[in-house]
């Protein structure tokens, strides 16, 4: 048996999230669908559970299998058989006990906000459109606040559980970039609708209802109800999965 | 009567193009209905008649009207009629005799290469895929090989009608961004599949098959089979339309 493992890119639009279901399509069953045309039906692992709508960059998936195709082709023959909002960007082999999800050391999610007064038409699909005015300075001073070890259950979707609330965040940072507006989010791992609270919580400090200099304070009250809104997952993009020991040496220059 | 115009952004990839026509939906028939939703039916005047697949971040348009909605209110009275691949971004009242098409000056073109050997979800419906291996920098120190003013019928789609083949282009660059390609190109007016036929032509210098500097005996041949192939819509987005008269002046730093 081979572990082969994946980076897999999606526009989330069409699919109930990452994880098989019952519901409706999901990338891991396309993906599963797509494996078992070319080898026996394999169990696929993900890095995290992206949910319905949102999109992945740089998704990382590993399964086991006993197949003859080497670990590079796996990304071709995959895409002869995926939906074109689902493509293998590349494969590998990996180390036989590789698991995509356990071995994860870091992520990096990005945040997209559209702020015109009218939305757009090339990046609907993928970006909050917030119709301002917003207080993007305020915003950008406000991100690094998240920065840090910090219990994060204010920024859990009520009703989540997990084992433990807390999470490092290793950096936050806002970026204008023309009428968009990417909030970048490299963390250790993230709780259930962590990034897009963040970003609602940003939101609403570019509306002026919360200031950065409150975030602090809002982490410590443990409660949900003090942050901002849950930010709407077309937004959202998971671009890369960190495998090496200390991701937060190897991030771009802010 | 009161002329009103519009910046328009669209989708281009369920569309016809722009032109009203009796084939399929079209850009120009979605915003004349959404006009007559407000107003006696009114004809719109394009700066440019974009072709089936392609897209547009700052297409201009114009038509008169005697309705007494304030010029900048049409955006958002549109919008709320438009399907959410086209969006008017803003609207204004014009000069009386403003008219899009014949007093452009110039008007800026972007075609995107996808270059990786295995295609993208995200930016499939907004690039060409081509996998490769190509001579970037080859493609980067061709491009500037159309800057001038040139008789581009090798640069035309075989078949069309024109009054003068000759156009002036004021910057024609590409730029390297990640996985994509960018081919952008000012110039004063494009005859019929002209930027298609360009980045087509430098696809063919990022294989080998042509050299930058073939392309003035190119031109100078007139020739149109001696010039790369047209390509697909789906990377072509007009970026700008320029009314001032000399557009060159304000070009971003290469």
């Amino acid at each position: 048996m081979k572990t082969i493992a994946l980076t897999v890119e999606y526009d989330g639009t069409a699919y109930s999230g990452w994880q098989r279901q019952n519901n409706g399509p999901t990338v891991q069953q396309a993906l599963e669908e797509a494996i078992a045309h070319f080898a026996s039906p394999a169990h696929l692992i993900g890095a995290g559970r992206t949910d319905a709508g949102v999109h992945a960059r740089g998704q990382v998936a590993c399964f086991r299998t006993d197949s003859a195709i080497p670990g590079p082709r796996w990304a071709l023959a995959l895409n002869t058989r995926l939906p074109y909002d689902i493509r293998v960007a590349a494969s590998w082999e990996a180390p036989a006990d590789f698991h995509a999800q356990y071995h994860a050391c870091g992520k990096h999610y990005r945040y997209s906000f559209f702020y015109r007064p009218t939305g757009s038409a090339l990046l609907g699909r993928y970006s909050w459109h917030v119709s301002g005015p917003l207080q993007v300075q305020a915003m950008m001073e406000a991100a690094p606040y998240f920065e840090g070890t910090h219990d994060f259950s204010a920024c859990m979707a009520a009703g989540a559980q997990t084992r433990s609330p807390v999470r490092t965040i290793y950096r936050s940072r806002i970026t204008p970039c023309g009428d968009v507006l990417h909030f970048d989010v490299w963390g250790n791992g993230f709780l259930y609708n962590q990034v897009r609270i963040m970003a609602g919580t940003l939101y609403y400090v570019g509306l002026g209802k919360l200031q950065g200099r409150d975030i602090p304070a809002l982490l410590q009250s443990c409660d949900r109800t003090r942050t901002g809104p849950t930010a709407p997952p077309q937004g959202l993009c998971l671009e890369r999965v960190y495998y090496t020991p200390h991701p937060w040496d190897d991030l771009p220059e802010a």
